[in-house]
């Protein structure tokens, strides 16, 4: 079995350290992937300190992860070895219900709905109402680590034109914001806004730009209007009541990708008629609301989780077909639990990229 | 000026009583309407008792009308004396906005929303951006009255094979229910749930079952899952956890009636993939509630307001295709407090419906 070499957190409140395990050995429809970069998403933060309650220690996070193909099973088609690739939040699904006939395998309703690149299968036994696990794996290893060995369909091609580092919160954050705006059918035209303006922020801005809609971002941090002017953004500050009420009734569609639970009061008249509030960002509870202004307008709140497999390809496609990367800062593994706390406590507007080759230098002094 | 008979409420804590007033003269494009038969909505309650905090007194509520024309204006094409029409919730709209012109009056964009029926403008001068009032009048009054003059365009026909008394409810408990399955593409062989079993439930649950659906009705009376399978619909406790959690992911959409804000988590599990939760009945705040839910399945959550005057004709002539008629209970005017109370307080299924023929009575008998 291959041996690889992670970063792990051991329980809820220690720091990620160095971890030794054994990837699987690739199977007829598997590769093994030598992973190059890994970017730091807020989810990783969150299963890493059970923010959820449900994680399974020890915990390698990482599911934006760019690499590079090293072996190829027997039967696989799609990859050869050489081939710089790319592996997002899932690693497998049950295949056979209708969202995964559906291309959505992000919404797969089998027993234990997706398997996770990392934290093992969405339901696991314990959750599943058939109480098995058809993953037989309760726990997966993330892109934290040296390399992975993923089945091909769940493995995405990296386009020429994307630079490998800048290409891996694309599987995330990218495909994240990207499903909803095709869903609602954002459109050439189209009065955009993005409420948050993070790592999730920034690329729900390049994308509904390039979509060719007139883009808002509102913000609770004066500095980043400035920053959104630099992306053809307008920027608005929610405290500014004056400049809230003259938006009234002109959007068409507002993406919310704050992470945590907050009031959806604030941004609902602001919509025009039919449309729709959605938040990809709060896996919490939200505060109340007033229906009253759903109903005046005929308007909907909604969620939506990252995005299928052909859609991720189809974000990886558009970003380098536009020319749009993610603003990143490439950091050694070393620095991981630094990044987290920067993550968590200040306002980063680029997107951490771990360099793995810094972890292969850990195997090297070793 | 034609003198009319109403039923008013003088302030938000008084009885109705009975009231004199003139209505206009019909100008070119008016009908003047001899009432017959005007439905009882909880909205009339709520209006009469200045629950949101806009009611202009004296208040005649009544926004469910049927009556016979007896004056036609000289420009009036659509009506003649005679006929019998029907006049919903709304009497005028701006006819310039985007929504007028989608045949969407209930979200008329124009400085003054849509005339209500009773009780005025929906946004009076105070409220209006321009300060003023484009329809003129401060005040309305509704159906609870011997006659009302109204712009031919928002009156309606009433189709043979509906009777005039059974028709009244069908202007507005019908077409806010018909409107949101039809928004929501309500389908043959749907599933679809309905919350809440009173007037509005009723109509909701006979318009899905003739457009094909597989209705549930949700209901926290025991009793009325009887009166559901009489109806051709599922009846479930949502206290019964067993058989919620039963029904997980199986609903294409949920409408509730429900007339006060409530919990909308015990619902959400149990759409499928993309299916809605829209919310007709509640004018009021909702609790907090779980985005992580919505997330999972791309779920929404919606409101609806009653319906465009195309399509509460639509919803008149499907009810006549279809054979549906609301349950109703015939009342004299002269226990309109009697009723009001028994909506209030009671768990009312029907809908009651004044005959105008009492109130003429008292002209008579003056």
């Amino acid at each position: 079995m291959p041996k690889a070499l992670g970063y792990a957190a051991r329980h809820s409140f220690s720091r990620l350290k160095t971890i030794e395990f054994d990837r699987q050995e690739a199977g007829p429809d598997e590769v093994e992937i030598d992973v190059l970069f890994c970017g730091v998403c807020h989810s990783d933060i969150h299963q890493a300190e059970n923010d959820w309650g449900n994680t399974v220690y020890p915990c390698v996070p990482g599911h934006e992860i760019v690499g590079r193909v090293i072996k190829a099973g027997s039967a696989v088609s799609r990859h050869k070895v050489g081939d710089l690739v790319g592996v997002g939040c899932m690693v497998d699904s049950c295949q056979q219900c209708g969202s995964c006939h559906d291309g959505l395998e992000q919404y797969c309703e089998g027993p234990n709905a997706f398997l996770a690149t990392y934290n093992g299968p969405m339901k696991p036994a314990a959750m599943a109402k058939t109480g098995t696990n058809m993953y037989g794996r309760d726990n997966t290893y993330g892109g934290y680590s040296t390399s992975l060995t993923v089945k091909e369909i769940f493995v995405l091609k990296i386009p020429e034109g994307l630079s490998p580092d800048a290409a891996a919160p694309i599987l995330c954050a990218g495909v994240t914001t990207y499903s909803p705006l095709r869903h609602w059918e954002v459109a050439a035209g189209d009065t955009v806004g993005i409420v948050g303006f993070g790592g999730l922020g920034d690329m729900a801005v390049k994308l509904a730009i390039a979509m060719g809609a007139e883009v808002t971002v509102f913000t609770t941090t004066k500095e980043k209007i400035a920053e959104a002017a630099k992306l053809g953004a307008k920027g608005v500050l929610q405290s500014d009541s004056e400049a809230m009420e003259a938006l009234e009734a002109t959007f068409d569609f507002i993406l919310s990708t704050i992470p945590e639970g907050h009031k959806v009061d604030p941004f609902v008249p602001l919509l025009k008629r039919d449309g729709s509030y959605v938040a990809v960002g709060a896996l919490a509870p939200m505060p109340g609301y007033s229906n009253q202004q759903l109903i005046m307008g005929r308007k909907t709140l909604g969620g939506s989780s990252i995005g299928g497999i052909a859609e991720t390809q189809e974000v990886l496609d558009f970003c380098a077909e536009h020319g749009i990367a993610p603003d990143i800062q490439i950091i050694p593994i070393q620095e991981i639990n630094e990044a987290y706390k920067q993550v968590k406590s200040g306002d980063v507007r680029f997107r951490y990229v771990i360099d793995m080759a810094s972890l292969k230098q850990e195997l090297v002094d070793a």
